[in-house]
C-alpha cells in the first residue's frame, strides 16, 4: 500500500503542512535558504503530520490550529535528523557518512537549532498552553532518548528493556505527541485524548521495531543506506540484542566491536541475523505493539479517520523501507 | 564594580532563577546528571537573567512568572554556549579546544537540544503566548546569527555594517527580549516594554562590542582564554575590521587566513590592533550603543531597577573579562 493512497482524509490538508514548511526557505538570506533547500528537499513519509490530523478528526477539526502543530512535529523530527548527522570528530565511533556533508558540523548544529526553533514558534501559533507544553516536554524526551542511545553505543550490557526505554524516549513520544496534540486542538474528550496518545505511542514503538529490523533485512536500493548501519555505529538494537543473548561468546558483534575485522564481523552478524528466527521474533514484538495500537482505536468513533489510523498500522508493519 | 553588588533589588530573586536551573540536575539517568553537572557548574555573569528580572520592575512584579522567564533566557544562553563548543571536523576551519571536551560531538548536541527543550518548557511555564513566542522568534534570530558568524568565516569582504548584524542577532536580541520579556509578564504600558526592548538590544550591543575588544585587550587569565581566539578561529570583529580597512595590502590577518605561519600572524594582528586606536574607535562605537540604553532608560520611571539598569551599561563598559 502507498502511504498516499493511505492519507485519504487528510491528504489535501496535508498538502498545506508541506506549504507551511515549504514557505520556511523563502528567507531573504540567500546562504540560508540554501540550506534550507537541502535539508527539506527530501521530505519523509509524512506520517507524523499525517497523525497530527487524523486526531484532530475525533473532535472540533480545526485546521487552522492542526497546520502549526502538525509542520512543528515534521520539523522538530526533520531538526533531529540535521543534528543526528554531526558527525563526532572520533571517527572510530560514528563514523558514517552524512545527508548534510556539504554543511560544516558547526552550522549543521545551528541549522538544526534554527529549525527547532520555528518548530517551537508553529507550536506556539497554536495559542494552547497545553500542546506547547507537550511540544517541549518531547524535544526532551527525544534528546534523552538519543542521549541514552549515545551512552550506550558500544555496550554490549544493555537489555532489551532499556532498548525499549530508549526508542519510546526517541521516537514513540513523538508519535504520541502527534496524536495527542491534534486531540487536545480539536477539544476531543479526555478518554479520546488519551485512547489516541495510546495509539501513537505504541504505533511509534511498533515502527520503530520494524525500522531496526529493516537495518538488518531490508533492501539497501530501497532503504537508502547499507545494511547493518545501526551496528556499524555502534547501536544495539532488539536484533543485535537478540543475537548478543543467543551467542553470549565468541559472537561477531563482541568481535566488532571489539575492532577486530570490522567489515568482516559486521557481515557475519547481519547474515546470522538474516538467517535467524531473530527477524520474525522481532516482527512478534512490533505485532505485539501493532496491536495494542489497534487496541487503542476501540475507545473511538467508527470514522474515516480511525480506519486510516488501523490502515496505517497495517503498513508500518508491511513497508519494506 | 563587582556584579554582585550591582543587582541589589533582585540579587535574591536571582537566587530563585539559580535555584531553578539547578533543579535540573536533578534526573534520575545518572549520566545526564553528570553531563548537567558539567556544563551547568561555571555559571557566568547571570547579566541576562537579571534584566528580565529588573524589567520586571516597572509593571505589576510577578516573580512566579519572571523566575521561569529569567531561567529561560539564562538557559537558552547555556544551551547557545554548549552547542557552540561542537567542534568541525574541518579542523583548519574551527580546530579550537572546548569546555565539553569530555563528551562526544554527538552527545554534546542532543545535551544543547536537551536543555533548549528545558528553555522553552520555562518559556511556556510563563502562560503568556506573546512571551512564548518571543522566545522562539530570538532562538531563530540567534540560530540565524550565528550562522551568518559561520558563513563569514575567513572572509575578509565583510563589512562593519555587516558585523554590526551578526552581533545584533547572535547576542542584542537576547538582550533585547529578556526585558522585553519581563516588562510584558508584568503588564508594563506599551511605551515602557518598548523602552525596555530598546534597552536591552542598545545594552547587548556595546556588551558584545566590548566582548570583541576584550578578545584583543584583555587579559588571558582575567578572560579564561587565549587573546584573539575569534581571529584564530576565522572570526572577524570590529577591531580585526577596522585592522582591515586601514591596512589593505600586506595585513597580517590576510596572511593568517592565507594560513602562512599562523601563530605569528596572530601575534602580529593582535600587537597592530592593541598599539594603534583601533580600541578606542571601537570603544567609542560600545559608549554609542551605551548612550542609546541610557536614553531609552528616560521613558521609564524613576526608581531602584532604573538606577541598577543604569549602573549595568556602566559595568558593560568598564568589564576587563
Amino acid at each position: 500500500m502507498k502511504l498516499d493512497d493511505l492519507y485519504g482524509p487528510v491528504q489535501q490538508d496535508l498538502d498545506l503542512v508541506d506549504e507551511t514548511i515549504d514557505a520556511l526557505r523563502d528567507v531573504d538570506y540567500q546562504p540560508m535558504a540554501e540550506m534550507l533547500d537541502l535539508v527539506l528537499v527530501t521530505r519523509g513519509k509524512r506520517l507524523r503530520p499525517a497523525l497530527a490530523l487524523l486526531a484532530g478528526k475525533f473532535g472540533r477539526y480545526r485546521l487552522d490550529l492542526l497546520v502549526p502543530l502538525a509542520a512543528a512535529i515534521e520539523l522538530l523530527h526533520t531538526a533531529t535528523l540535521v543534528h543526528d548527522d554531526v558527525i563526532d570528530n572520533a571517527a572510530t565511533r560514528r563514523g558514517r557518512p552524512t545527508a548534510n556533508s556539504l554543511l560544516h558540523n558547526t552550522t549543521t548544529v545551528m541549522l538544526g537549532d534554527y529549525m527547532f526553533a520555528h518548530a517551537a514558534n508553529f507550536a506556539a501559533h497554536t495559542g494552547n498552553i497545553e500542546v506547547i507544553r507537550l511540544f517541549s516536554q518531547t524535544v526532551m524526551t527525544i534528546a534523552r532518548g538519543e542521549i541514552g542511545q549515545d551512552m550506550a553505543a558500544y555496550d554490549t550490557r544493555q537489555t532489551v528493556r532499556q532498548y525499549l526505554q530508549r526508542i519510546a524516549g526517541k521516537t514513540a513520544s513523538l508519535f504520541a505527541a502527534a496524536c495527542q496534540g491534534g486531540a487536545l486542538l480539536t477539544g476531543a474528550s479526555k478518554d479520546r485524548v488519551e485512547a489516541l496518545k495510546d495509539y501513537g505511542y505504541n504505533l511509534g514503538m511498533a515502527f520503530q521495531i520494524v525500522d531496526d529490523i529493516l537495518d538488518f533485512v531490508g533492501d539497501e536500493q530501497e532503504m537508502g543506506k547499507p545494511v547493518g548501519s545501526d551496528l556499524s555505529q555502534g547501536t544495539l538494537t532488539l536484533p543485535s540484542l537478540l543475537l548478543l543473548d543467543r551467542y553470549p561468546k565468541n559472537n561477531p558483534i563482541r568481535n566488532l566491536f571489539a575492532r577486530r575485522r570490522r567489515q568482516e564481523c559486521l557481515s557475519q552478524a547481519v547474515e546470522m541475523i538474516c538467517q535467524s528466527d531473530i527477524p520474525r521474533e522481532s516482527y512478534q514484538m512490533a505485532h505485539s505493539f501493532a496491536s495494542e495500537a489497534v487496541e487503542a482505536l476501540t475507545a473511538l468513533p467508527r470514522n474515516a479517520a480511525r480506519r486510516t489510523l488501523r490502515d496505517i498500522v497495517a503498513y508500518v508493519l508491511e513497508r519494506r523501507s
